[in-house]
């Protein structure tokens, strides 16, 4: 289970401030369960792991299994939502060198997810001769970089296999009735997976947006849904003593309130890298708004000890730190004795690598609160699908109270747009012919 | 060249501030030049790309070529600044996936960077029985993540091939005269480079800390400290007109003083992601002290367009950006015509992959200036060893002129002890008795 430690933050906040937010904090928690808050026709996530479309579900294990049995490599086409949900439980639960390991599973390649060529001709040549698949991920089918990543690999495909063979090499997750990407997807006969109309992208996880490449993985999707339905009936509580999600999303509310402008998210694990991507998505999109928000930022421990170590331990006081804690790793390496020790480490001989990291977690809580920089723990069992599938929907709840408490529609991404009309413009996309003339004189000083 | 562009910095802050902070930014300068300022010790990367051991140079290279020759595997064993200029480098001009590429030379695995078990465990499963070499770099040869990892990786190595052929195949980058890293290589018969007395880790990516390995994935380090050496001379000139780092130090330090409290490295290429992590230990580790300095934090565009541009656009205005924009990429690609165009990006058709991140560059420079966010834009020529070059030093002396400028000590880190005390003292280190007891008191507490 989720568990949430705040001993290590209360010094810096009023003493009772989760008595002070208690009714706001149930106040949020029913604009989640009931729908009544801002962006409530995007809150299909709070009952997904039960209400999931159990058919589509079956369809995309199969889809995965015939992925891994005629391909070598999947590409995944998609940014955003569509693309650091499947990247981060994939480098998660089976390694960010998930590509180099020797496995029966394909690898997997993420693409349309920027505009460097040098990536799209990379991505070309390591799926060199084998034989691949694509899962292309776009609600509207229109967004720029996947919709152009996706114009390569099709005709790759195509030239490859042919026109019709192609078409059973390709998946589609998209809009379930409408759109680019569904017209063309209905029309050419692939195989398509649904992007709900009532879950945005930060938290499609677990759709298929998420759940097609993390089972071409080998990821057991069955676990992942398990623990995020256990999650969902924990987070459904309505009272602070049992619920992890209401703790957080309040505690670093009252944070945020008290001046701490950056949340740093710190796990002591390389493989947790794009869990973090996720997680700012998540929150940063969700909050980042109307001028206000935490800045999410994120570490890897003890890497970044030796570097953001000395702004966290000394720098500006504008921060907090959470630190997911993960359980026991799968491995046991127990430190080696040396007769010389010239490193003087034989003290460790003997021990095993978790306990070494175990006491680097609590020696940097306790340097890091020494220091000035309020510190949440968040507790996760030993890492596994199931235990993830909590983790994920754990995030996402906390992320609804806590948008809620900061009176912003977490379930929006309005700034998001303002890019991609200026980059219309420039690209001198039909229509934006007004706007480009004033961009370009503004460019041009 | 590298090249500063502030014209979309200049609305934010007071139009003659390079007037006002011009005898400041010369007096930083001069401490630079003439070793005066705080940390003066520490200033020996001034004058490395010109100053630098020619013969060590040249063993660098021998020892490179002879790994190339003999192994398959390189396992890079080092922390902090003896790990992320490598990394940074070699993914920046040989890729992300440098080790999933056909090639000619070794795969090159880091290790001794944290503490994770599954890590360790998956670098011995991918060498396999690859022929592998090690290179452990440490100063003293006791920080415990480097001096743990190596204790494996020798005992892996002299399993493999005896303790005599092992040490051919142990490469010791550290302190030229003391240590327990340099006692044990000089008894065992390794081959040792040097970590120059007077070059900090986090300026050392140019030292054999840094070279050895890009120089093993077959990087052109002549070019790379031609680049720098370029760099060293501009950033010697006494005034702005002349001077990018001058420019960039200034700049950054009025946005800071205006309340500008975070700065966002960004770059339009995922091979960019660890120069990025270089990025923020130098600044975050020479500024984060005394409860100030700049917060450091990192994006990837386009990608991030999509999860943090939205905080970024309309969040808490306590931030700028820093675009570091490299030039043409290395390979073209035209995006295809599509007869059907259900994406509706046949406006695109012809056009190639650069022209659009152009534009994309563009749009999101104005979309994000008019949101409020100031705007510093790094031009660095097509990537290249020598143009890279050129921008590690130019951000090393930026560094050094900001630093001075908010009158810290930029080449100390004291904040890095904390959490190594701690640690030693919860690990049963002898000698720790006493902080050892306080501190479990106040876990247990």
């Amino acid at each position: 289970m989720i568990q949430v430690n705040l001993t290590n933050m209360q010094s810096f906040v009023t003493p009772n401030y989760e008595t002070e937010l208690a009714a706001r904090v149930r106040d949020a928690h029913d604009k989640l369960q009931l729908g009544t808050g801002a962006g409530s026709d995007y809150i299909g996530w709070v009952r997904l792991p039960a209400d999931y479309d159990k058919d589509e579900f079956a369809r995309i294990k199969a889809a995965a299994a015939k992925i891994q049995s005629d391909s070598k490599a999947l590409v995944v086409v998609g940014i955003g939502g569509s693309y650091l949900g499947a990247r981060g439980v994939i480098e998660c639960l089976c390694s960010a060198n998930y590509n180099l390991k020797k496995k029966n599973t394909p690898n997997i390649y993420f693409a349309g997810n920027g505009l460097s060529s040098d990536q799209l001709s990379e991505v070309v040549e390591l799926i060199g001769d084998d034989d691949f698949s694509v899962n292309v991920i776009s609600k509207s089918g229109t967004t720029t970089e996947p919709a152009v990543a996706f114009r390569f690999f099709r005709k790759l495909l195509e030239e490859k296999y042919g026109v019709e063979e192609a078409a059973k090499r390709i998946y589609a997750t998209t809009d379930r009735a409408r759109g680019a990407l569904k017209t063309l997807a209905d029309e050419a006969g692939y195989e398509t997976f649904v992007v709900p109309d009532d879950v945005g992208g930060r938290y499609s996880v677990l759709t298929a947006v998420g759940l097609l490449p993390i089972a071409v993985a080998g990821v057991d999707i069955d676990a992942l849904m398990a623990g995020a339905a256990d999650m969902m009936n924990t987070c459904a509580k309505p009272e602070l003593a049992a619920n992890p999600a209401w703790q957080y999303g309040a505690a670093r509310y009252e944070l945020y309130r008290t001046g701490k402008k950056i949340e740093v998210l710190a796990a002591y694990e390389p493989n947790f890298r794009f869990m973090c991507e996720w997680w700012k998505q998540l929150y940063g999109e969700s909050e980042g708004k109307e001028n206000k928000g935490l800045f999410p930022a994120s570490v890897e421990f003890t890497a970044d000890l030796h570097s953001m170590g000395q702004y966290i331990q000394e720098g500006e006081r504008h921060l907090f730190e959470t630190v997911v804690r993960l359980g026991a790793s799968n491995t046991t390496n127990v430190i080696p004795f040396d007769t010389v020790n010239g490193d003087g480490l034989n003290f460790l001989a003997g021990k095993d690598m978790d306990f070494v990291r175990q006491q680097a977690m609590d020696g940097t809580l306790l340097a890091h609160v020494e220091g000035g920089v309020p510190n949440i723990i968040v507790n996760v069992d030993k890492l596994s699908a199931y235990s993830l599938g909590e983790l994920i929907y754990f995030f996402e709840y906390s992320c609804g109270i806590s948008g809620y408490l900061l009176e912003v529609n977490p379930f929006d991404q309005p700034g998001v747009e303002a890019y991609k009309k200026n980059m219309f413009a420039l690209l001198g996309k039909p229509g934006y012919e007004e706007l480009r003339a004033a961009l370009l004189a503004k460019l041009n000083g």
